[in-house]
């Protein structure tokens, strides 16, 4: 007789309990943005997120915050239809459901990355909050913060670094701001001591490409003289051709922590990496899964900014985090202009991914505090770095008031889609956004 | 003024409650085998086990299967002691605990896989089944599934292989076996009726490396004849040269699903995989992250043949996954002689890997029903899967009478570390191993 197939019977345990996803809201905010200058524009007075609510048929509530722009509004409205039903712990379900409600989108426009991101996958955009709000919605359930089901904290505080920005005095038309103008390598230090006195931050990036290559390159001596001891990186968002790239890289040798996106592609990237001594980060070249084989073949980027608003949510960016440390790159991480939600996700991933240690990128300051939708108090900066929510879940929670004005805000404020391009043209009629530039 | 660095004034919400490691139990185990061949020799009368017992300060117990050859035992005891204290969540601090307690290791010996995997990371194969362990107690704890916090079943139902072995008819000195010969192509196709009656595959490997490979050839011929519509593997363990590989490879063109491990090293196997139609398997090559690398250069293998035990459990493992799908690298599971604690672990690492989609490998049918440390019931074979365990955790249960009556077997058998070779030699003095050897 051939050994029994079936063991001996035995009833198996009750299966667990479900909580299934209920309902699904999706709500468009806006708020006050400042005139921060890059290389496509310059932007607009509102910035625009989606905040997403699920809520469970057991009544729990669960938070995601991504992208405002309209046609990926329009995106996370119809993948919450597809949604209701599932289990908060399917996770591989949502992003087969989510994948299932893009199938007749031609994927085209509502990036919500001011045109500088542009190739990421849909399916990754589009399921990021829900996978975000999942992950709230488990721990909730559970009694346990994100970061444990992420496979738990590796450091307690986050560290962000200081994002500076050549700005604007104000808006055109409207009174100067508390932070007035930064258009050389003073105006950059004067924001860099306020920031980092502020906040503590310990690391330094310039959002570079709006200036000819030589006055970015004094902006990072300036900075170098003024923080000696503060990493410092450039990002000039593929403003440079390969030749300035590798010129600039030079000029900065010993200067940069790393040098982010100089130039366009992957092809490009690695002509630039054979030639200069810092490493060259990336939010532009690498940005979905797919773009992982050909940068590795070329060794075209040293460190990749993760971003799990479009690589698919924390999970997934923790898979980006483990092929990074598999294949010898390393790991920081990329930001748009945020609320809330967005820095209690990023902390919660960046505390549970081990080789995630390079500062995270944050426009955390930009925004004034009173624009959010979370109650304050959960996420405070010291030393430049965020304490890695301990209640269960995100560890935020939701302001219903101040939703609805953000909300009404968004009505009121008449933006769709995110276009500096189009704002600076107001003001500058010539303005060229082409990369790369010089 | 600059914009605060805090927020207002608010308390936050108050830790989750943990569940701290307070006792590890490693108890080794013995199991009767049957002399199934393979290209370094012969099973041995017993195959040995390690089982885990991870007990939480709140009482909750938690399961975990690994190699019992002595000096991988001695390294699980000792990273038992540096886990209490921990959180069953902190997957991360348990590989930090495991590496700390390797630090003064020289990691030679105790592999546990009879010679043939020798170059997998030791701090992965040690923390295996310890994480397994930790994903048991969060399941039971939060009153999930594994597979649910491994992101969610895709499949309910997980397929295995037919595990097709050259065998004695029985021991030498023991009456022959209930299995009996099967040294030709005859007695294979005889064993894979019985196999496949008995359990449904849908999928048969061979292990061959055993016989010249034009008999091994000829086996797989007669395979395909009685079998027509099931995928054929073969696994000659290295036993080839690249040339003789390559033959062999032209040879099934046509016949194989994938052929496994023909030839030593990534260099060997990318040249074969040049010159073959099908697809190259392994679970030799490619046994630790820092193999990726180098066999993704090389294109040296088209399917990865996962294993948690030596991968360092189920969530790197599923990072394992996420590479393979990343780089076009097709995901298998590979199996030593196990107990029902690594099946119900495989079952539901298998049910949430999207991509995990190969029939896995299994030694189940060799073992003796009656031989295993779990209550039975839990797990069974029908069409030639097993169902996902639907209840907390790893779904199975400690029989202690059981464990107790192996670990008796453990301690009479004798044996401490598996040593095919040196059994085989015993009864062919002559016998030598190398690889490749035709
Ligand atoms: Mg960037
Ligand atoms: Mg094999």
């Amino acid at each position: 007789m051939p050994p029994s197939a079936s063991g001996a019977p035995g009833a198996p345990p009750a299966p667990a309990e479900k909580h299934r996803i209920a309902d699904v809201r999706v709500t468009p905010v806006a708020f006050r943005d400042l005139p921060l200058l890059n290389t496509v524009g310059v932007h607009e007075p509102f910035a625009l997120r989606t905040v997403v609510e699920v809520v469970t048929d057991s009544g729990v509530h669960g938070l995601g915050e991504s992208y405002g722009d309209l046609p990926h509004l329009r995106r996370l409205e119809e993948a919450g239809r597809h949604l209701v039903g599932l289990d908060v712990f399917d996770v591989n379900g949502l992003l087969r459901a989510v994948t299932a409600s893009l199938a007749d989108d031609s994927g085209e426009g509502g990036h919500g990355m001011g045109g500088m991101v542009m190739t990421s996958a849909a399916a990754d955009r589009v399921v990021s909050p829900f996978e975000v709000a999942a992950l709230d919605l488990q721990g909730k359930i559970v009694g346990r913060p994100v970061s444990d089901l992420l496979g738990g904290a590796v450091r307690d505080r986050v560290a962000y670094s200081a994002y500076l920005f050549y700005k604007w005095a104000g808006h055109p038309g409207q009174d100067e701001d508390e932070w007035g103008a930064a258009l050389d390598p003073d105006g950059l230090v004067r924001q860099a001591r306020r920031v980092v006195d502020a906040y503590g931050f310990t690391a330094i990036k310039l959002k570079g490409g709006v200036f000819a290559p030589d006055e970015e390159v004094e902006a990072i001596r300036a900075l170098r003289a003024a923080f000696p001891r503060h990493p410092l990186r450039l990002d000039p968002n593929t403003a440079w051709t390969v030749a300035t790239s590798i010129e600039v890289g030079r000029a900065l040798d010993g200067v940069l922590e790393y040098l982010e996106d100089p130039t366009p592609g992957i092809g490009g990237m690695a002509r630039v990496a054979r030639e200069v001594s810092m490493p060259l980060a990336t939010n532009m070249c690498v940005v979905a899964f797919d773009h992982l084989p050909p940068a590795v073949r070329a060794e075209a980027v040293q460190v990749v900014l993760s971003d799990h608003h479009f690589w698919g949510g924390l999970r997934r960016s923790q898979l980006l985090g483990g092929i990074c440390r598999t294949f010898g790159m390393g790991l920081s991480m990329h930001s748009n202009s945020h609320l809330g939600i967005s820095l209690a996700a990023m902390t919660h991933l960046a505390a549970a991914t081990p080789n995630l240690d390079y500062a995270c990128d944050t426009h955390w300051p930009w925004k004034d505090p009173a624009d959010d939708v979370i109650v304050p108090g959960a996420l405070t900066f010291r030393d430049g770095a965020v304490a890695v929510p301990a209640g269960p879940g995100l560890g935020v929670e939701l302001d219903r008031d101040a939703l609805a004005r953000l909300h009404r805000q968004y009505v009121d404020c008449g933006i769709r889609e995110r276009d500096d391009t189009g704002y600076m043209r107001r003001f500058e009629p010539a303005f060229d956004p082409a990369c790369p530039r010089w």
